[in-house]
């Protein structure tokens, strides 16, 4: 079940590293490179911090459902792009996800509740910076004021608190928190929260 | 002791990096982003390295003193960057302190004085560079010609030299080298020390 | 001589790197940090992702072969540029090394043949790539259209294949592979093979 979810979201997100590459009209060699990264990339970097083998590298279903996305996209990606909306809410699902599953693995190796939350989000938002970095802009994250890392953030936080505070653990946890971070994303969206320039930047 | 200087340096790192968010006009999010991993960044890359979990990861300070920094510019940005100068200056301090202690480390953790030397630059500059790369520009100390890069190499070096020809330790030989590269980086921005294209290219 | 042809590699790829500055008009500084990063970065990434200390930070040679080839492209670079066609030659040599290397080192540490796959192509383009982005391009494997990383996945494959269909090992499967991963790259130059854009796109 969590590794049917894993791999829901690792697919939302190598569709939007494919759907990069188009837009960036690199050829199905980059259109690859980007799906993986952007799928696999959080995940990797929070493995290396907590200096495991990525698990990545020990599931096939994880290198091969980028794959998939990239035959996808290259041969339907009209369809895909005209799709969008469906898939900005998948990639909710997809941050929401991410974020309590790597907030989760970083309790069972034993970091601190802060540090936890802090490498949760680094799962959920890592891929997608590094697919941006690699396609040349700077990271959508960075600029882009759309509450991104702001739902990824409490989503990880709910999940270090209940796991410290009441010791859940486990899948109603996750959900919980996945949930709490899918729906706050996508109320930002809805509604347009922005988050604010640096005091008297004009907008 | 040791951990203030640290800090004093993380809080320096992080400075700049929000600075940069506000020069590049992003959001409070990316102006975050960028102060941890500026102030973070070559301090984990030199753990990842070492194969150890990175330092950022077992201590609260490392990760809030960015947070306050982002809080700083947020706010203040204007009279933050009229103090420039004075910052510039806390960042030779910063690069002195960051390539000492990197070397150290490394050498406590088995590495030749060669690469306990790489590794302590690595330290001092990795997070300025993750930055620009962040910020979408080429890093800074590729072609900027003032000598940052430079400084750091002899610190670290004389730090090492120090370490494995004298078995000197502790803050004694960390406070030498660190003071060497801050004296040296500073007289390269007074005086101006330029490094050299490739030859034939004209300025 | 596994070590010897290693270090061939090593500067074939520093050279491109130090090339690069100089096209980008770095300084010296910023030419020994792209040469090293060119040369060494695809076996760093590996090496982390096995979760073993980088074999660059502990060989000598290693480090110092991309200070020597900055020195001569510092000097002779107009010399560099005009055997470029022997160098690409080189490159593609490295190329094929580095990927069936690399995907070997892989298997030894008990990755499964596709996985070792994967770290095999990354350890043989990781290094352009992250140059590429240090020079504030688009890593040209994602939208040159040549054939470079096709060529190493072919090359890595065979690799994992012979390894662990016939439990071939050691120095005649290395060179295969190598020699495989060599010969297609340089036919993909010599015949302009060119990987497809997204179906629909113009060319």
């Amino acid at each position: 079940m969590s590794e049917l979810l894993d791999l829901v979201g690792i697919f939302v997100f190598a569709l939007s590293g494919a759907l990069m590459g188009v837009r960036k009209r690199l050829d199905v060699v980059g259109m690859a490179v980007l799906a993986e990264i952007t799928a696999l990339g959080g995940g990797i970097v929070r493995d290396l911090i907590l200096n495991v083998r990525p698990a990545a590298f020990q599931s096939l279903g994880y290198v091969l459902v980028p794959v998939v996305a990239t035959v996808i996209v290259f041969f339907w990606h009209p369809h895909v792009a005209r799709v969008m909306p469906a898939i900005l809410v998948l990639d909710a699902a997809g941050l929401g996800l991410f974020c309590a599953v790597g907030t989760e693995k970083a309790l069972d190796y034993g970091l601190s509740p802060l540090h936890a939350t802090l490498l949760g989000v680094t799962t959920a938002v890592g891929g997608g910076m590094l697919r941006d970095i690699l396609a040349g802009e700077i990271p959508t994250l960075l600029y882009d004021r759309q509450l991104y890392a702001v739902p990824a953030t409490l989503g990880s936080a709910v999940m270090a608190w209940l796991s410290s505070a009441f010791g859940l653990h486990g899948w109603p946890a996750t959900l919980a928190a996945a949930v709490l971070a899918f729906g706050l994303r996508l109320a930002a969206m809805r509604r347009n929260w922005r988050a604010p320039l640096a005091r008297g930047l004009t907008e």
